[in-house]
Formats: C-alpha cells, sequence, structure tokens
C-alpha cells in the first residue's frame, strides 16, 4: 500500500471484508452457491488484450494462471443454476499500466453466472448488489468512511445505459474516461461491437455484428467497474467466432468438447473487488485497495 | 470429480458452499477480518516435505506460486489483530501422492492467524469452528447428507490430544492413518519434534527441542485436517531455526526484513476446504470434493 497511516489501512480492509460479506450474503440469498476458484488450468480466458503468459508446468503438461474463470463457469452451468466464486486472477499487464491507478496483475473479482439468464437480468442483479453493498457499506462503516473523507452516494437504479456507438460518437476513443469522468452515478455501457470483445460473447441475433453484453462504468473517474454478458453456447458459432479471432480450437480442447455436447446458455459477470474497494473508499490507487499489492511492471511481495 | 450423478455433485456443492459461508460467519462474529489470497509472491512457505517448484517469472522477477500465506499472514499481523483467508494454494506433490485419497495439486484452505494469541487459543477456536460446522450441516442439509449416506456426528469437546511421542511409540511411524481408523472423534497431535517441522514454528521454551504447535486427525480414517500452532517472531530465532533447515535467509527476504523491524507474536492455522468437504460429505476421494480436481500426477482443467 502507498498509504502508511495504520488506521486507514485497517479502515480500507475492514470495508472491503464486509464487501465480500455482503456481497455473499446478497447472492446466498437469491439461492446462488459458491465455488472454489479455479488457479491452474490448461486453459483460460484469451482476453481482448494482450498479457504476458503465466504459464506453470505440472507433471509434464502445461498449465496457465486463471485469466478469468469464464470457461469453467461455463461448464459448472451444467451442474448448478446459480454459481459465484471469488476468483483470483492472474494477468501479467504490459508494464505500462502501472501508471492507470486501476491495473493490478494480481486481483480478485467477484465472478458469477446464472442458467438461461438474459443480459437484462443480469444488468438488474448488478444493480441491486451493488446499491446494496454501498448503502450497507455506508450504514455500518461510518467510523471508517469518515476517517478516509469518502462520502458516498447511494446510485439510483435502474443505472443510465449508453449504447457504445453513441459513447463512441459522443466522447470520442477515451469515452470510457470521460463518461466516468462527467457522471455522477454508474452508467452502462451496451451493445458493444462483436470484433472489440472476446468469442464467447454472445452476438445478438436481432443485431448481428453486436453483442448481448455490457461494461459498467463508475463515476467520479474511478474507471471500469465489469464487463459480463450473455454467452455463446452453441459448438458451430464458437467454433466460427474462435476462427475470426484467429485463435486455435486446441487452446480450448475440453471447452469445445463440452460446447460439443452440452452447453447451457448462460450470463454472467465479474466484478474486481479491489475496484470495487478504490471506489467505495474513495483511493486514489488501486494499490492501496490490498495488502499486497502487484502493480504492473513494479516488484510485490 | 469421480462420482457422475449430477445430483450428488450438486448435494456435495451445496454443502461446500455451506461450509464456506458458516466458517465466516463464525469467523466474524468473533471480530476476524477477511483478507484476499496470494497467489505469486517471491517468497512462500517451504513446507517440510520436497513438492516441484511452481515459478512465474512476472517483470523480469521470479515469483512462486502460493504454498502457503503463512509469511504474509505473520505480516499482517503488524495491521490487523485476527484474520482469516480463504487462500487456494498450489503444491505440486509427487505424483505418488495421486494414490492417497487425500492430495490436490490445488486446493483452499482457510487460513487464520491471531496476534498474542497461544496453541491452546487456536485449539479452542477450532474445536468451536468445527463443532459449529458439523452441527450447521447436520440440521441445514438433511437432504443433501441422506443423498450422500453420511451419518455425521458432531464431535464432543474438548477433543482427545495426544502427544507426538506417545503416538509415535503406540502406533508407530504411520501413527496418523492408524489414529484416524481407531478414532470415532478428531484427535490433537501436540509437542512435535521441532526437526520434524518448519522453521516458523515456534519452540516451547518450557520443552526445548518441541514445538508450539498442532496437528488435527479426522476421525473414520479420513486423515490430517489441520496443522497450526504459535509462529516463531524473534529475529535471531528465526536466523537460527532456518539455518538449522538448511535454506538460506534470501528465500525470506522481504519476511525476514519485517522480522528484523517488528513481527508480533501470533498463532494460527489453516484448515484445508476439499479436506473437510471429504470428511463432512464421507468421500472415498478427495476428487470428489471438488468440480475440477487437481489430482497429482493427473492432468485435470
Amino acid at each position: 500500500m502507498k498509504i502508511k497511516e495504520p488506521r486507514k489501512i485497517r479502515a480500507i480492509l475492514k470495508i472491503q471484508s464486509e464487501m465480500r460479506k455482503i456481497l455473499a450474503e446478497h447472492l446466498r440469498k437469491k439461492g446462488f452457491i459458491e465455488i472454489s476458484p479455479v488457479i491452474l488450468s490448461p486453459m483460460t480466458d484469451p482476453l481482448n488484450h494482450p498479457t504476458m503468459p503465466g504459464d506453470v508446468t505440472c507433471y509434464g503438461k502445461q498449465y496457465h494462471l486463471t485469466q478469468s474463470m469464464i470457461f469453467h463457469k461455463q461448464i459448472a452451468m451444467k451442474f448448478l443454476e446459480k454459481i459465484f466464486i471469488f476468483s483470483p486472477n492472474i494477468r501479467i499487464e504490459h508494464p505500462d499500466r502501472k501508471k492507470t491507478g486501476r491495473h493490478l496483475f494480481e486481483f480478485t473479482q467477484l465472478d458469477l453466472e446464472v442458467r438461461g439468464a438474459s443480459r437484462e437480468d443480469m444488468m438488474n442483479l448488478c444493480e441491486e448488489l451493488i446499491t446494496d453493498v454501498i448503502a450497507t457499506i455506508k450504514r455500518d462503516c461510518k467510523t471508517e468512511l469518515d476517517l478516509l473523507a469518502r462520502r458516498l452516494k447511494i446510485p439510483k437504479k435502474p443505472f443510465k445505459q449508453i449504447h457504445y456507438e453513441d459513447a463512441y460518437k459522443k466522447y470520442g476513443k477515451n469515452f470510457e474516461t470521460m463518461i466516468s469522468k462527467t457522471h455522477d452515478g454508474p452508467v452502462w455501457i451496451i451493445d458493444i461491437p462483436l470484433k472489440s470483445r472476446e468469442f464467447y460473447d454472445r452476438e445478438d441475433p436481432e443485431k448481428p455484428g453486436f453483442l448481448r453484453d455490457m461494461d459498467l462504468i463508475y463515476p467520479e473517474g474511478y474507471g471500469e467497474a465489469l464487463s459480463g454478458g450473455e454467452r455463446e453456447y452453441d459448438y458451430e458459432r464458437i467454433k466460427t467466432r474462435i476462427h475470426k479471432k484467429g485463435q486455435k480450437l486446441s487452446q480450448f480442447k475440453e471447452y469445445m468438447q463440452v460446447a460439443k455436447d452440452d452447453l447451457p446458455p448462460s450470463a454472467g459477470f465479474g466484478i474486481g473487488i479491489e475496484r470495487l474497494t478504490r471506489f467505495i473508499c474513495g483511493l486514489k490507487s488501486i494499490e492501496d485497495a490490498s495488502l499486497f499489492p502487484k502493480v504492473p511492471g513494479k516488484y510485490g511481495i
């Protein structure tokens, strides 16, 4: 942490611990089952931006460190209807990202998935989760928020929605930053073009070339909160999308086997715990949202 | 999983999810703060048995996959009095361990630590945690336990205690297995000889050569449940112990820096979630305690 005052460090860690509690309780009340994270797997999320490989050889086979549990979440849908995981992700980002104030190369995301759900179901659930966590922290962690000089506003539902292309037209390439800086409540970005996302995001059958997915942007300049959406589940369409990305089916062998057999339709999202902590605590840098932060390009324990 | 019946898989995952809830609630009620796991660090638990290294290079530096968070827990004691973490551990065990039915090379342990606590405090806390989780699962997961044909007994407190040397004398080298098979309640092993454990376990000042630590053995043949104890915190004594083990101070550089400055005395333990799931669900193999099991020597997703 950059912050050195022990009582501020304690306040942040207390709030983060409460966040985990509130989020998990909220989901359990709605019938979600918590499953264990996966750290090593022969397959992981290829992401839509380049990262350095985090590979480890175990018993002669190559394993990747989890960049996200997307494929495992989809496979879990064969057994469970609603799941969540506090999932540690390793993404060895370009060292340039050290300066963003919102990137860590190791972080935890609360990752969730619901069988048969729509994007709109997930947006509703997310709005309920976020307003619950903010309202509860505001009520139960008054002393800690005061110490951090953070005045939290409970966002009004439903959150504002902007179509990706409108956002681009109005704010230009850096629309995410601009929207974040110019709003005082969270904003959804929807209808993201197919070419700018991963192969597993489902194409909108009524709007070809666009996805049934969404991003959430925090207000007050805190930037991206989460990504999510409906998932592709049809074997042939997944195959086409992987080829379009220039990726290889063999990278996702076991996932493709399940898809060939039967992958249930689902939707979900993943919300970064450290970014949410940064927003709730009003921290300048995400480095202060973890006792042992791993900032791209920097050495950390 | 080896078990193929979806309703049994669901029952196990439901029970495991409830276990996580009960354990976390129990600890929060006692004032514990949940902190985030650490997956990559330049330093990790050297353990007391050989494992293959799980190393990853990030930005030109070598990081180890966490074998346990012992050093991070001790360092966290500088800021917080009582902590817990659902901590994923990677231990690339010898492939022979595939046959034990109780080893995974990736698993989660509920790891906890308390500043200023004694071994006896930790044994009491552990007995309360374990009886709470068993009693609550027995009450709330009747259907699931019936489906798995598991009859759970609530253990009586205090659990039986056996001194390491007495256990060795009575049962021989495999005393752990023997004690597990011949008891119907959990059994503590205490006063473990210094030479058979890691350098960070505190030596008993009143019984030199023996440690202020403990293991817990599950009954009915389920084997080891957890290890824990009081930690060494004195810089000079830590140095001596590391040298005795033939390890190098440079392996634990940042930890040693904190120890030189001020490492608070503490005690704690780590309890494997999959082993506890196996015991509570009465599973033959630990492979059935995870949706994506990683068994030593076996390929897994």
